[in-house]
C-alpha cells in the first residue's frame, strides 16, 4: 500500500495513492495515520478494509495539497555522516557508530510545501534522505529481526541550517528544527512493495541541475543495524521516523559552498517511493 | 493552579492538587492537560470549570499512582551546562550561548515511577531541573515578551547515561532518552503562582545524603534568554517542556564519580513546585 494525507494543514484526511497512481480519500476509515493506528494494526486492518471499499473510494480534490504521509510522530531521528562521501564533504570522518541526533517534529510538512528559510538562515541547505517509519513498538531490537519493526518507507528532506546546525554552540538539533524543514512524502509505501530498500537510488536537483545521486546501497549503517542501535537508546514508537542519512551533494559540500534562497526550487526522489518539490521562499513570519 | 495527572501509565486522569494539598480528580472537566488543552486556553477553562465544581470534584484513591503533569508534549528540549559550576564539575566550558539538545518524549513519566536503569549502563546518573511548560505556541519570540508564552513550572529529573551520552559517538541524545528518564512533576504550578521562578532553591538527594543543593537565582541563561534563544531555531508548541538545566552535585561531579545502583533512592525537589522520588532499578525489559 501507498499511504498518503491531503488537505489542509494541522486537518489532513487520509487517504491512499492506488496501484494505477491514483490518490483516494480514505477519511470512511475514520482513523489517522498516526501512532494509534500502527500500533493497533491498522496496516493490516486497512488493508481488509480497502478490499471491501477500494472501489468506491472518491479520488480526492483535484486541488488538494498533500501532508506529509503519516500524522506528527513522537519523534523524528535522524542518522548524521551515514554514507562515506557525505562525510568526507562535511570535513568529518566516516563514523564507526551510528551518529545519531533529533529534529523537532513541528518542523514535518508536506512534500510539495515551501522549504521556509527561517530568520537570520544564511545556510539553508538540502539532504535528500530515505526515511524509515517504524511499525510498532521496538525496545532493545536485534538487527537480525529488527525489519520486523518497519511499517514502511518515504522521501524525507532533512532540510539543515549550517550556521546553526554546526556554529551557533552546542547540538546539531539546533540547525535541523525550523517549521518546514522536514517535507516528507509524497507517499509512506509499505515495507512489502520494496524488495530491497538497501539498493534504491535517491536524488536531488536543485534548479533542475543534478547535485545528489546514490543509492541506498552506500549507506554507512543499514537498517537493521540503526534499529538495533537507536533501539538500545531509547525506545521507538510506532510510528516513529529514522531518516537515514544523505549521500554527498549537499550545499556544504558544493565548492564554494551554495545555500537555498527565495524562488530555488528542489526536486527529490527516491526509486519506489515517489518524487516530491519544494520552492525555498523567506519564513513569512520572520 | 497546580495540575496533576493519575492512574495506570498511558491512561492517566487529569486533576489537581487543592490550595489545601488534596488531589482531586477532574476527570468530569473530559480533557488531558495536553497540547489541544493549552492551546485551546485550557488554563483559563478549568479555573473557571474549577470556581463552579472544585467543591463536589472527589479525591483521587488514595492508592493512585502519580503519572506526568502534563500529557506527552511534542518535545523535551534541554539546557546544557546552564549553571556554572555544573559546567566546570563536567569538565566544560560555561557557555556562551545556551546548548540544546532533546530528550525523547518517550523518557517521560510519573514523579514517583522507578528509574530504569537501562541494558548495559554502567553511568545511570540524575540532574533535578526547573521544567518549563510551554503555554502557547512561540516562534521568533523576544526576551521581552518571553514570559507571556509560559503556562508554569515542575520538577524535573533529566536522567543521564554518562557513557552513552559522552563516549558512544555523536550527540548527547544518546545518552538521555531511555525509558523513565524523565520522570515529571509531582505538580505542574502555573505561572501565576509562583512570584519569581529565578529565586527557587532547588535540592536532590541520593539515599539520604543532600548532593544537588542550589537555587535557579545561579542559572547562566535565565527562562526569558531561554525562550528568546530557542523559539529562533524551532517552533516551541503548548505542552512543550524546556528544562533548564541542572546545578552541581551530578555523580559525574563526585569524588569518584557515583552513579545509580538498583535499590538506590532519589528525592528531588523545588520551591513551591513539590517533592518527587524515584527509587533506581535494572530495567526488566533489559
Amino acid at each position: 500500500m501507498k499511504l498518503i494525507r491531503f488537505g489542509e494543514a494541522g486537518k489532513e484526511q487520509p487517504g491512499i495513492q492506488s496501484a494505477s497512481g491514483k490518490y483516494l480519500d480514505c477519511s470512511g476509515f475514520e482513523e489517522d495515520w498516526n501512532e494509534d493506528f500502527f500500533t493497533n494494526n491498522g496496516l493490516a486492518r486497512l488493508q481488509e478494509w480497502l478490499e471491501a471499499n477500494e472501489e468506491n473510494l472518491n479520488e480526492i480534490p483535484a486541488d488538494s495539497r498533500l501532508g506529509p504521509p503519516i500524522a506528527r510522530p513522537s519523534k523524528i531521528i535522524c542518522i548524521g555522516l551515514n554514507y562515506r562521501k557525505h562525510a568526507i564533504e562535511s570535513g568529518m570522518a566516516v563514523p564507526e557508530v551510528p551518529i545519531i541526533f533529533m529534529k523537532a517534529t513541528s518542523s514535518l510538512c508536506g512534500p510539495f510545501d515551501p522549504i521556509l528559510i527561517p530568520k537570520n538562515s544564511v545556510k539553508t541547505d538540502w539532504e535528500v534522505e530515505l526515511a524509515v517509519v517504524i511499525g510498532k513498538r521496538a525496545k532493545y531490537v536485534s538487527k537480525e529481526n529488527a525489519m520486523e519493526y518497519v511499517a514502511g518507507y518515504c522521501v524525507h528532506n532533512d532540510v539543515s541550517e549550517r550556521d546553526f546546525q554546526l556554529h551557533h554552540g552546542g547540538q546539531w538539533v539546533k540547525g535541523k528544527s525550523a517549521d518546514n524543514f522536514a517535507p516528507l512524502g509524497p507517499v509512506l509505501v509499505t515495507k512489502t512493495e520494496i524488495r530491497d530498500p538497501h539498493n534504491l537510488r535517491l536524488w536531488l536537483k536543485l534548479n533542475g541541475k543534478m547535485l545528489q545521486d546514490s543509492n541506498t546501497s552506500d549507506l554507512v549503517f543499514d537498517i537493521p543495524e540503526l534499529i538495533e542501535h537507536l533501539s538500545q537508546y531509547m525506545t521507538l514508537l510506532p510510528g516513529d521516523v529514522i531518516s537515514t542519512g544523505t549521500p554527498a551533494g549537499v550545499g556544504l559540500g558544493l565548492t564554494p559552498p551554495t545555500y537555498l534562497k527565495a524562488g530555488d526550487v528542489v526536486e527529490l526522489g527516491i526509486e519506489g517511493l515517489g518524487e516530491a518539490k519544494q520552492v525555498a521562499m523567506n519564513d513569512p513570519e520572520a
